[in-house]
């Protein structure tokens, strides 16, 4: 099948539909950064498959946005039918301008509800009604309709999560929701995002690739909360794990219900008159309608700052799932150093990524990669979100710069670490300069002090400063939240210089990242990253009767020191390093030894003083 | 006549508007930050003369909202028909939520819609709309109406600026203007911030305390310029002044037409089908009705920006006012500090601001003060907006500290200079730490490198790290913008936490104020502020295609050294301050022994490397 007779037969449904234009996106329902394979509609309709892109199909155009990392790909893979329109090059208009500028007052622009937040359709339908248009909601979505093959939902089994994992039961969480509720004088709240349903009801699922999370929504009631899913992913194991609770009775009662059925049941308790409660930043479009639309009372949903303060045994979690990570990752880059200096130009980027999981894999409690592996050598370094391929993955070699940056799902936590190696005799001037500067930054941000409650943006500079010295910069974030065994990014705390919607300050308890870079284009990329924690700085006084923060690092795994200039570091710099260096050895010993004596001496090398 | 019978006849008026509220605020009809005689409505209605506050009067109630600084003084001066509205205090409302919860759906709240920005007028419809209230613009204030001896405006000659002053002719000016009119699609642009139209027309008034700008408002259209004020304040020269030019004739015709006939002006344009353009941030909902409200193209006014880029001529300007104001600064801070020597609690605080004023005259272009000195012995350090009153001020002693926060208008430039000082031979070791600590995030944000277009949030941090580390911090923004012989605060670039109306990035050519401080209630306050330009930092690289910046500090006058702990300073911090010193010498050397040569030795030795 064609990519014309795909748009075709969608033009075809336009037309039975009295719409202009259809706008297919590459959200599912639930906001996730990974979907499954059922939600790839933009992929089936416009053949291009890059993880980003918007299609507009209007009776005689085909339109496809998306961003300079794939603008190769897009134009590789988009039959003749479509305009590549090149998001960030002069002159290009996104999506919602673009249709303000060219479709005429009385379109009509069709959308599956259930595949926009309610935030982003709200703008849209602002805009297009400043113009006379309408932006039409579709429930019953067209793309589906015509997409004879298109998988079903995955159906995995949902495991529960036993107390000394999460430290929390579902009963008490479930109460705290119902106790916002009472205070925000609303009857009901509707969570859709996976990673907060899995939180709130100490559970599991494998339904999206990375994320232990499974398809589903939940609504809190002030009496009981409900949750939607396929019920055969229900055992009766974690049916009697919903059922039980530590405390009253009536938060401990979750219903079951279909995943198909959410909507229905919403618009059902707005029937009856509750005040059904939803977070416009996070629901989509078509559960905010059920809900009542404007009606409906507009919470900042409380379970997103939550799951983010994470609790003693969560932390604890945290800190052995990165120290057995280290361990891995550690003997990965000792196995890996030695296989690029013993046969140079052999190993791929791919190969990397392949071998790496075997070593995480060894670990116990290791599920599954938290993200795809981005492994550049080279050039190829400096793409950012880089993910090899098996065919075009370059080799690695003795030159130039390799960068790594990948994550194991544990049962007892997540983790997320970048190093940059050199592996041959004589990295350049540059590279060890630009290195230093990155090190810099990452020791500046991991001993930033701050007053609870700061926002990420006005932190972001401190991992920068270095790197502005000289005159250079990186084009990405400095630190995103991150899940216990659940989602890699998880907000609503950050560190960048963009406004994120729903943005919180930092607050003891979260975690982050910290991993500043450098991408010089054509040669090279520099990131170091590690997890932190937000922990009290125990400052000697407290302006503003406020507690300071700073970050534990949890990552524990060497940062190359071949790549430092030492006379660039400052005193407190180099005891910072060294300081963790030692930590690292001393973390990581008894797990090396059991696990990978053979790296025992590359570990006490790599963490020596300097 | 008491403030009762003020009220009541508010009230009744009221009554005949059929208003069940009326909104009397602190602001004039141009955004002022210093409002003339005629425009305090507000202490007229309610007798609190504090700068800030929001009368609001209903049939049965009249309320005063007032932040933490006014709080004694507004208790003192209301008369118990008011109600004191503690901002910030738990559990009190701001006045929007409060007419939101405490009136009926129907209700009809008037205002002087001269006297509310459009941005602040339509936030406040549209939460009165969504109540099912009305917000009512009444343009024949009631207030004026029944307040017999209300002054009337101020009516001040204006004075024509010398090209040798400015660097740039109105009549470039004004095609820049015009030919963004074009860019825009518009016919006419309203300006209404007076320090705009006095940059614009390269002229300046003295209406307004301290600052040089007098009471107008301007349109320019695509042919010509107009210019709104009472006619009798330009003399012959000014108005051929205006009518000369460069550049084309078209561009220089300046029309002069009387204050009160603006609003008829643009409702006449918007009549003849012109797009008028607003900057709803800016221009009052008067204004902005005139221009046709939602239907006037919303601009970004574009003079913002081209005031905020100062010229070479301008800039060299700026440096040498400051120089002069050095010379000033210095000389007192020596006889200063002589006087209290040898005669501790002698001089008081208000002795203090109006000495200094003698001294800033003697100054070849010194004018007026460029805002209220702020002087604070001791714990009236603490009081961030002290202004010393003759009858209450402290005198000062040798035993704490003393923050001097004072500035000049001169015809070449407009300065702002804080200084602390201890007088006698003991300053604590906490008030020798702290000062240290907010001299560090003085000169770390004096240094920092940054990308051009950076907003201020970003680096706000810099300046405020130090005192973090130690549990400390300032609740007041770290800079902001200066003009050239204009209002000594000016946007659209400011350095601080809170997010600004139309802020934009730091560009090469701006002004900021770099001021950290720190206050220890009840006990001292410190704080260390210097004017900067913000220069090209020529560094090795330009990621980004970027020019990265820095800040030329051009404040000169010595930082006292005798607060510093030297041993908490690096040795790059300890260089900056040798150097700052070794310049602020070489430049004030000779204009100290022209003016004050009695100073030289101590000037000699404040400025000793440490």
């Amino acid at each position: 099948m064609s990519a014309l007779s795909k748009v075709g037969k969608l033009r075809a449904s336009l037309a039975r539909l009295r719409l202009d234009a259809f706008i297919v996106g590459s959200a599912d329902a639930h906001q996730s950064e990974y979907v499954c394979d059922r939600d790839t509609r933009r992929a089936y309709l416009s053949d291009f498959t890059g993880s980003a892109g918007t299609a507009l199909v209007l009776a005689d155009k085909a339109l496809l946005w998306t961003d300079g990392r794939y603008f190769l790909q897009a134009s590789q893979e988009l039959s003749d039918d479509w305009t590549l329109m090149r998001q960030g090059d002069t002159g290009v208009l996104e999506l919602q301008p673009w249709l303000c500028k060219h479709l005429a007052s009385g379109s009509r622009v069709g959308v599956d509800p259930y595949l926009m937040s309610t935030n982003q359709a709200l703008a849209l339908q602002t805009a297009l009604n400043d113009k006379g248009m309408t932006l039409v909601p579709v429930e019953a979505n067209p793309v589906d309709a015509q997409w004879a093959d298109q998988p079903g939902f995955p159906c995995t089994a949902a495991i529960a999560m036993p107390l000394e994992r999460h430290g929390k039961p579902h009963g008490e969480k479930i109460s705290e929701v119902q106790s916002f509720l009472q205070e925000n004088n609303a009857d009901a709240l509707c969570l859709s995002l996976l990673d907060e349903i899995a939180w709130l009801f100490n559970i599991r699922g494998s339904d999206v690739e990375c994320n232990p999370v499974m398809m589903a929504y939940a609504v809190v009631t002030s009496d009981a909360a409900h949750l939607f899913c396929d019920e055969r992913k229900i055992s009766e194991e974690v049916r009697q794990h919903l059922l039980s609770s530590t405390t009253e009775p009536t938060a401990a009662v979750v219903h079951v219900h279909s995943y198909e059925s959410a909507a229905a049941f919403i618009a059902d308790l707005k029937a009856q008159g509750k005040r059904v409660g939803v977070d416009p930043a996070q629901i989509n479009w078509s559960i905010y309608r059920a809900a009542g639309g404007k009606e409906a009372p507009q919470l900042l949903c409380p379970v997103t700052m939550a799951k983010a303060l994470k609790n003693d045994v969560e932390l604890d979690g945290v800190r052995q799932a990165h120290i057995r990570d280290g361990v891995a990752l550690t003997a990965f880059l000792h196995w890996l150093e030695k296989a690029v200096q013993a046969a140079p130009n052999s190993l791929s980027e791919y190969d990397v990524a392949v071998k790496l999981e075997e070593f995480r894999h060894a670990m116990p409690g290791h599920q599954y990669p938290s993200f795809d592996t981005i492994a550049g050598y080279g050039s190829n370094g400096a793409v950012i979100h880089y993910k090899p391929a098996q065919e075009t993955a370059l080799k690695l070699s003795t030159d130039s710069l390799f960068l790594l940056d990948s994550g194991g799902q544990y049962l007892d936590g997540t983790t997320d670490v970048t190093r940059t190696m050199h592996f041959g005799p004589e990295p350049t001037t540059r590279m060890i300069d630009c290195y230093t500067m990155v090190l810099k930054g990452h020791i500046a941000l991991a001993t930033v002090v701050f007053p609870e409650g700061t926002v990420g943006s006005r932190i972001d500079a401190v991992a920068r400063m270095s790197l502005w010295q000289a005159g250079l910069d990186y084009n990405h974030g400095t630190g995103h939240g991150v899940g216990t065994f659940l989602n890699v990014h998880e907000g609503p705390q950050g560190i960048g210089f963009r406004k994120r919607e729903n943005e919180a300050g930092f607050r003891i308890g979260m975690t982050t990242s910290n991993e500043p870079g450098y991408y010089e284009a054509g040669a090279f990329g520099i990131r170091i990253e590690n997890v932190c924690i937000t922990v009290d700085a125990n400052t000697p006084n407290n302006f503003g009767d406020k507690r300071y923060c700073t970050f534990e690092t949890v990552t524990m795994t060497p940062i190359s020191t071949k790549l430092i200039n030492r006379s660039m570091l400052t005193p407190s710099e180099i005891q910072w390093l060294n300081e963790y260096h030692a930590n690292v050895r001393q973390k990581l010993l008894p797990g090396i030894r059991q696990y990978y004596p053979e790296t025992e001496a590359w570990l006490i090398a790599e963490t020596e003083a300097i």
